[in-house]
């Protein structure tokens, strides 16, 4: 285990050397995150189908539990039960958007880790930067549990547990626990815990804070512990569940899945879920009496627990719904968490969106309207009032508004019309639009995909790195 | 399932084409015997170990159910359930002797698979061509189910099932069902089925014909029929319990494992076996209430049923042994068949040596005496006497020897001590002389392996092919 041990001492050190302004000491902070002798006791996989590039170079690295689909590298990091999905990346020949620009893709973009310690970390999409449209790096970066990066190429940064950086590059910044950064670009900023943060230069700024006192019941992190909180107890709960879909080569799934559907392997299903038309439920997804309505979805990490979603419902990657309804086309962003409870159920209005890392948790029965927005934390009608607007008021913003912990600044009609339109591009990347012939999606696509299993060495000094790895097509 | 078959349709012409003066036609013998379908149901693997060379290349191949460790590649080649083992492979700087020559290696030794189906064949050991010594090469070859290439580089052969070559190198030959053959270099011959053929030049030629009408009740084969026969048979029945070996990622032993044993957690282990101290148990053995003394070693495709052997026992790849009783040192050559029955047990005196392809069926109990050859097909105590010599009285030979289908040319004490050193030799490299600290062998280190799980595309044109991999230290 020593060259593994070495390792990570590297990579603690090369984030703290870039992280060196913020007075912030990532060594601390990993320490006993993930116990070393862990990295031997979790295979790692990767996928094949012929739909997708395929692409995996590992080198150096420990890569427990960790899953690959795509084009992905990993050098010289440490990736735990993390999920890096390569297969929406960009293709040699595609022409990039962005503005008025139009930049030829000259090669097939790939997902490039370096010198890096990703935990039970979320990887995937594309890179959303025009200036480096091929390379999806992530380097000299250390991101804690439940972690997404989401479409952000990172470089010397840290990201506490359950945070998300969405279609934001990332230099030399600290993102606290359950953040959420969407922003295009940021450069040696510290993000505190709790903040949601949603910018467009030009268009608009939406900025949260969670309350601080409120948060730490759900999640919190320092120093030398591992992360604490109700959202963190719920998942680790769930956790032996996910051992035994582990420890079987083969396994047939429980529920019946429409052939337009794909239900993941590595998915845990428990009694009395039902899959709909064109669902795509992905792996590490955990459903129990759970029911999914044609076109919704189950991305990865995310828990749906006696729900029931009427359709075109996007649960996004870390999200949990507890005791809910969903009307049709709800979308639920990143690591939300939303909880209901059997005598007082939580139920969402048609068209809704639950951004990013809004936490609902009620005692007494609410309802969101239709066509609102909700974030922030909300426990009772009184938090929704604050924390909720319909589309059609939210539109009529044109410079700012100042509303409990939220301060939006900017054209609320361009932030409608952009979660509107990528809510609609999720649903279509995943396959919720499939009339049998077209619009084909990763619900469609996925529905047989080999997985390959790789493990490290199993003793002296290479204990728990992997060798080297090459696979192409 | 497209370029499969085309990729099968060239190795069986390019064998063709190499085999093309003995009239032997391989296409219509491989037709069939492996449906291609069955390409995408079995994941293959291969072993991490610190102990172990590690370099494997697979390239436009399939290699359904195949296990590897150690330097190999595989390259337009279908291996079907085979086992490659290059963890005895001629290292970089070592020396080989042979006669006056001392040929120094000059790069770490390969097993190199082109152009080739193996159907559950073994390859193993290093070649033993002091041609070629780096390359153990396997090319336009094609070996039907149980057969064993040892140490024997092949271009353009065709092996039957349960066929063994041992020690040879071949080019453009056939090996009929359940023939062994270990006599340095062939080329252009077809060996008949039931051959025993062992020579050493100018030292001996020891030439066995198993009696062909009586050979059909065990092993048959013809062009367009899977292998029939009664070992055939035993084999197949059994094979259920494997596939609950393979459905698990992780295996508990369910019987005790001496430390300085090793137990493959792909062996087949059914109640009341025993495993004593230095055993090695390979993958794909099965042990039912099976006693297995110090020392003793049970090899791949092995079964070992209701029997005790009592210590430094070699049971050679493919042999059988059952209702069965071995003194101590007993060796059982490649594919043997030993049957007592629970009312007539077979006893095997110390130190005799059960030749390769000996087949003993027997219905009244029988005796084999210690410091023993046996030999052939042995049905009772009659067959015993013309198919068995004490070494004492084989060393006396020193030009010829008819005795039933055996003819014996040259000098039967080097015959005698040239089997006595290789059973040294394998004893030696299995552990069974491990004493705590000194004469590690494959008992020992084979302990610990991490086992990693690949599978081929699972859909479109390239179904049950495998990407390119490439694993490197």
């Amino acid at each position: 285990m020593k060259e593994l041990t070495t390792l990570l001492d590297r990579i603690g050190q090369r984030a703290n050397i870039n992280l060196r302004d913020l007075d912030f000491d990532v060594p601390s902070h990993i320490r006993n995150l993930v116990p070393l002798d862990q990295m031997v006791k979790f295979y790692a996989f990767y996928g094949i189908t012929p739909h997708h590039p395929l692409d995996f170079h590992f080198r150096h690295s420990s890569l427990a539990g960790s899953y690959f689909l795509g084009k992905c590298r990993a050098v010289n990091s440490i990736l735990y039960k993390s999920d890096i999905r390569g297969d929406e990346l960009k293709q040699k020949g595609h022409v990039f958007r962005h503005k008025d620009f139009e930049i030829p893709i000259l090669m097939d973009e790939g997902i490039e880790i370096e010198d890096s310690f990703l935990i039970k970390t979320l990887v995937h999409n594309f890179s959303h930067d025009p200036k480096t449209l091929e390379r999806f790096f992530i380097k000299d970066t250390v991101s804690a549990h439940y972690a997404n990066i989401h479409g952000s190429p990172c470089d010397g940064c840290f990201l506490g547990p359950l945070a998300t950086v969405d279609l934001t590059t990332m230099h030399d910044s600290v993102i606290g626990a359950f953040s959420y950064v969407q922003t295009g670009e940021i450069a040696h900023l510290n993000v505190g815990p709790g903040t949601v943060w949603i910018r467009s230069p030009g268009e608009f700024n939406f900025l949260y804070h969670h309350p601080l006192h409120k948060l730490d019941d759900y999640v919190s992190f320092s120093a030398g512990r591992t992360p604490q909180g109700f959202i963190v107890d719920f998942v680790e709960d769930r956790k032996e569940s996910f051992q035994k879909v582990f420890d079987v080569v083969n396994i047939e799934p429980s529920v019946p899945v429409p052939r337009s559907a794909s239900l993941d392997r590595y998915a845990v299903i428990k009694p009395k879920t039902q899959i709909g038309e064109n669902v795509l439920v992905a792996q590490r997804a955990y459903l129990q009496n759970a029911s999914l309505g044609k076109g919704s979805n189950a991305q990865e990490n995310c828990y749906i627990v006696n729900s029931r979603l009427s359709g075109n419902n996007v649960t996004a990657h870390g999200a949990k719904i507890i005791e809910s309804d969903l009307e049709p086309n709800v979308f639920v962003g990143f690591n939300s968490f939303l909880r209901g409870r059997p005598d007082c159920r939580l139920t969402i209005g048609r068209d809704s969106i639950v951004l990013p890392h809004t936490i609902i948790d009620i005692r007494k029965p609410l309802a969101v309207p239709s066509e609102h927005f909700v974030w922030g934390l909300i426990n009772n009608q009184h938090d929704l009032m604050s924390n909720s607007m319909a589309f059609n008021d939210f539109s009529k913003i044109d410079s700012e508004l100042v509303q409990g912990n939220l301060v939006f600044e900017g054209q609320g009609a361009s932030f409608v019309s952009a979660f509107r339109e990528r809510i609609h591009h999720i649903l279509e990347a995943n396959g919720a639009f499939f009339d049998g012939t077209a619009n084909r999606g990763h619900a469609q696509r996925n529905q047989r995909i080999s997985f390959n299993t790789i493990q490290p060495y199993p003793d002296g000094d290479l204990e728990g790195l992997y060798p080297t790895i090459i696979i192409k097509p």
